[in-house]
């Protein structure tokens, strides 16, 4: 039996993705967002929602760049406490001990001790309310060479990504393998 | 060191959405969305990405209205099957021995097994390239009474949701519990 609980804003999983952006000053910042995730295969595309009134937000439509890094669970408190402090305030980067790494790509910062980064053009935005949705195109994905698999691909196992749980607010890692995909369901098939 | 490999839709997690809405002539259909998120807090929001070619797409332009059901690890094989097979040649939820149970609030079905549900109308749609990023405005959630927690949320421990590796290609369960959100990040500040 199920039971309604409103109209809420929770799904599983949801990202952490680190926003990397500079600010007019050229003063690196990162965000910790949850609310985003890919949104076009080609162009490859990366989504993610901001409130307006965020710091991140006014460097991305000043300078149509951002990255997205992906951190790894043995950094979830510099993750956690990107979204708690605004770059208005604080350099955000030397507060956490992280290192800003000048992408050559785009006019953004990405975290150096995160195991991958997205480089992001912005291409499209779209006000829904009180956040706006931002896409950016994927320019270029980096990844540490400690985490590629033989085939050059991330290992999740080796990258140790992480999730938000909206409904407990709380980091989970990520579990153990199921089943491969676009396979398994072929034994309904 | 950082190695570039290239402009590639890789981010973890990514989701395992499963969108239900009726065709044309009535016919509940279903579908595995991983390119997707929530997108505002107010009015709530959740975005899809969908091909032009798929008959989800045509329903939910046709119905202005989608189901996200959020499937649990038990029913990996299932949420699969509903991405590798078009609603156009088949009864995907007979198939795979699903109940379509329709929304009382959106003109679109859900999964009746699947712990949770999220009922949608279309509110925005941006044609981004090979995808088209599709946003419903969340009109309620409901939730199986047993993955409830003593507060009336959704307990992600119950649930047991999974996630999507694009890297990989494969399907994981969540992992251990590593920290609070919007506290453990305090320590820094």
């Amino acid at each position: 039996m199920k039971r309604s609980i409103g109209a809420k804003t929770i799904v599983y999983p949801t990202p952490v993705f680190i926003v990397g952006t500079y600010d007019k000053a050229g003063k690196p910042d990162i965000m910790a967002a949850a609310w985003g995730g890919i949104s076009c295969s080609n162009p490859p595309c990366v989504s993610i929602s901001l409130q307006k009134h965020r710091y991140t937000y006014e460097n991305i439509l000043e300078r149509e760049a951002f990255t997205v890094s992906i951190p790894s669970e043995e950094h979830v408190m510099e993750a956690d406490y990107s979204g708690i402090v605004s770059g208005r305030n604080a350099d955000k980067f030397e507060k956490a001990g992280l290192t800003p790494v000048k992408s050559e790509l785009v006019d953004a910062p990405y975290v150096g001790e995160f195991p991958m980064v997205l480089e992001c053009k912005l291409v499209h935005k779209a006000d829904l309310g009180m956040h706006v949705q931002l896409n950016g195109e994927i320019i270029d994905v980096k990844v540490d060479e400690s985490v590629l698999d033989p085939d050059g691909n991330p290992d999740i196992k080796k990258v140790k990504p992480f999730l938000y749980d909206p409904a407990g607010r709380a980091y989970y890692s990520i579990g153990k393998y199921l089943a491969k995909a676009f396979n398994v369901g072929k034994e309904i098939k």
